[in-house]
């Protein structure tokens, strides 16, 4: 299998988690999103939403949308589980998932800050809204868990939940807010990062990374 | 069980088509989203996100997020399912709702164009932000099935795919979008709109529409 990525994309870094979770090794493709890269033609002919990350399995057919790859790979790989087996649990986890992949993330990427930025919106109010929308999405993913026992997300393995909390945490900190007001969910982060399949996922490890 | 949910939001009106095509009947809560109805305290001790749609179970579990309690509804009431079955298939399925769910609905929902307005975006701005919005999560969708037969999404049932599209292609026509544009999307949406659980989901249907 081959992953289409780039080291900084939150997305792209939710995959690389999840296909360390399962033992699973791929050939990586990097696209500079930055460079646009994402918008080349050979690319947007893989995939034409024009977004990281894409997974290329061994027949050609091509994957996108993280959550989407990651459902698959856990329904393909089921060991382990990347969801609880209850289903209250498992809607939980993806609503967790949810409320940073869809609320969240959407909102302050590369694409979306720059079009605010041609809208004329100072670079000032871009890293607020940047900043703003990072905090509300912690916090409602904070309340979340008030009542869900660690020490990751959905107790004493890692979901989805905590696939798409690492990465949003490392976002959330590039635009300057101030984490520790989300206790839970840093504790949560701080068990992840233990294990060698999150830790080895961080954008700074990666081969393209700058 | 109980819908909280608003008869214009694209995410309620995609949970109605999910319980619909169950077969299942709710009760009803609405909460007027322009009159911030969804930042009421108690609705904020159900749904810390402030948002709809939220499903209340029998025994008072909440679950929120439409696509987290879609999967919830299809894991717990498989028939008739609203995934396909090959995995491949599944994915696909998955990815084309989550570009409308991930990557269009979130940018364009009234919360975020309030905000754009406060930044001091013109109102005409805003209304083209939120049809460019519709119209690249669109033009991905109809790319996405270039080579997938109908006459739903994802061939002769409707999945999660047709679930997302329908209330999508009405945020798009009121935002001014021509989505004469999208041939393959409009046949999906035809085909949605002859069966029952899709045409009594429509916002004009609902008792709080206005």
């Amino acid at each position: 299998m081959r992953l289409h990525g780039y080291f900084r994309s939150g997305a792209s870094w939710r995959v690389r988690i999840a296909l360390n979770l399962k033992g699973l090794s791929v050939t990586h493709s990097f696209h500079h999103l930055r460079r646009g890269e994402q918008r080349a033609p050979t690319y947007l002919a893989l995939n034409p939403q024009g977004l990281v990350p894409a997974l290329e399995l061994e027949d050609g057919t091509v994957l996108t949308q993280s959550m989407a790859i990651i459902e698959w790979l856990d329904e393909t790989y089921p060991t382990p589980a990347l969801l609880p087996l209850d289903k209250v649990h498992r809607a939980k986890a993806r609503s967790f998932a949810l409320v940073l992949a869809a609320d969240t993330h959407p909102l302050q990427n590369l694409k979306v800050l720059n079009a605010l930025q041609k809208l004329g919106v100072s670079e000032e109010s871009v890293r607020d809204w940047a900043a703003e929308v990072n905090t509300e999405g912690l916090e409602a993913c904070e309340a979340l868990l008030s009542n869900v026992d660690g020490p990751y997300c959905f107790g004493a393995a890692p979901t989805l939940a905590d696939i798409c909390l690492v990465p949003q945490l490392g976002n959330a900190r590039r635009f300057g807010v101030d984490v520790r007001r989300f206790p839970r969910l840093i504790e949560a982060e701080a068990a992840c990062l233990q294990l060698q399949a999150f830790a080895e996922a961080v954008p700074d490890r990666q081969p393209d990374s700058e």
